[in-house]
């Protein structure tokens, strides 16, 4: 047993909650022997979804939680108020040390504001910073910080690239990651002020840092981390969303012009289903909140079982690789 | 001839000058009796490539400059040093009013610069702005600002959205156009500092504004004009650009999976390429340089003789439409 990473999931957020929670779990169960997962909500609902599955009891735990923060809660009042929701609840057990691990698809202020305030930073760290995946041609780029830093500073910037640095070569095992800095040009002297105050610190750091990354450049998969502030970072995020589903769309309604193109729709939907779901940065699991005193993931609202699946599995090579502890040695 | 609207061409900008230049021009000529062009640019070279066609010779002119402005010149030395390039002269001539409109697919950098240092600021407007159109699934909407002002003020972001309304209500003919703030968040509190401060601002002015726009939902066409700092604007117009060709290149790795998929292509092919089409924002002519004692339009670098054509014919109809009057009588 002394491998088991203990991983607690909140079971009651994101849209799909406690359904694709609770069977999400099970499948990470099914999956790995070394997981334990405690799911932290109302114990009445997440029990009736369990009666319909057998499962490995010994690895599972209910932590009953009788409050539920909403989506459009305010975030920190939500936090101080809401002390039995299973998002506090859930949070207060990565700070107490009884699991390496929290993944939550609920209310995502709620989970930076919570993860800050209870979880508590890695010393040396100014800001926590949330890094989800998105996709590229070659396959996908850690985008630091869609959080809350949305009026950045320099320091704060270098920071992301560290910890994006370190999780990119560790848990998605590249090597040397490519650190970019998100900009409007190429050269060290074009941005705004944070930008052009960012650049020489980045160029003094021990990182692979390969300079300002164009937005045009971003999909071609130039950098592996890319670095920006919450703002700009939140916006490249939703945008991707929004213009993909607009492209998509456009497609379909070309497929709709005539009999012909519809012929050619059925002919390439394989192909095209699988376009999509390539670009579908769900499927690759969560988005760390790196630079906490332990692991915080937030997940998609809409997360199905597979994602939350695949978030579990993706806390326990986090916890495997000691992430933080590598953290603290590089800050 | 009362109805004459004189205006300038850069024959030396771009990728595709300086063919496209003077075949968009004498396409404009061809395509309205009331416009006259002054082709600005090396006397040889535009006389070289206007022996090919026949046309209204009373109606166009050469404005000899010997320089040019490359693209990777460093705008402000360059439009100091080179006053006799095709890009100075032509804004010489917008600012000695001998003509109503420059347009220009030169150096970004110096065609902002220059348009404020020669041709000069309206009264009253703190910054100039530039504003391409950007699609959406209802059609275009106006992105303000794409230029210079990377650290923008509240109190400049109050004026673009003031600018843009006009430039939407007029040249593109909405009625009460919808203005939108980019953010990231729906509510007036959500944002940084910039976004914060601009919103009350925004509701006090007589403009249709119709609150934060999310970068989701850019591409459903909430607003009408989009209002951010030109760091954001930049990331987004570029954004755009990127994603779309990693899309349309996905689509066609999707074609190619095999026999199958490949007939679907061809079936598919027409509906597609209209859809491209209705993608690529260089269709919609230049981006007008908002808020100078003149009109000055950066078509983009790429752009080909029906584009030149298309932004001399917007830039008749922003001189007829008294855009500037109506500015001025705003501010």
């Amino acid at each position: 047993m002394d491998n088991m990473t203990n991983i607690a999931l909140d079971a009651m957020g994101g849209d799909n909650a406690p359904q694709a929670m609770v069977k999400g779990a099970l499948d990470a169960l099914d999956h790995s022997k070394d997981i334990k997962i405690f799911l932290v909500g109302k114990k009445e609902l997440i029990n009736k979804e369990l009666e319909q599955y057998t499962y490995d009891k010994t690895r599972l735990e209910i932590v009953h939680a009788n409050e539920v923060i909403d989506t459009d809660e305010s975030p920190v009042m939500a936090i101080r108020k809401k002390k039995d929701s299973s998002l506090v609840q859930g949070l207060q057990l990565v700070k107490d040390k009884k699991v390496e691990a929290f993944v939550s698809s609920g209310n995502t202020g709620a989970v930076l504001a919570g993860g800050t305030f209870i979880v508590g930073r890695i010393k040396g760290i100014d800001r926590p910073a949330l890094a989800p995946l998105i996709p590229t041609k070659k396959g996908v780029s850690l985008l630091i910080d869609c959080g809350a830093n949305v009026d950045a500073k320099p320091s704060y910037l270098v920071q992301f690239a560290k910890m994006g640095s370190i999780y990119m070569e560790n848990v998605l095992g590249i090597e040397q990651p490519k650190i970019g800095l998100i900009n409007i040009g190429e050269e060290e002297t074009k941005g705004n002020t944070l930008t052009k105050e960012t650049y020489p610190l980045l160029k003094e750091e021990p990182i692979h840092f390969v300079g300002n990354v164009e937005a045009r450049e971003i999909p071609s998969g130039k950098a592996d981390v890319l670095v920006c502030d919450a703002f700009v970072g939140n916006i490249l995020l939703k945008y991707t969303e929004g213009l993909g589903l607009t492209l998509f769309g456009f497609v379909k309604e070309a497929i709709m012009t005539n009999m012909k193109s519809k012929i050619g729709g059925v002919l390439l939907k394989k192909p095209l289903k699988a376009m999509a779901k390539r670009f579908d940065y769900t499927e690759y699991g969560g988005a760390p909140l790196l630079g906490l005193e332990g692991l915080v993931v937030k997940a998609h609202g809409s997360a199905d079982a597979k994602v939350i699946k695949n978030t579990i599995l993706q806390c326990k090579k986090f916890s495997n690789m000691k992430i933080n502890e590598k953290i603290k040695e590089k800050i």
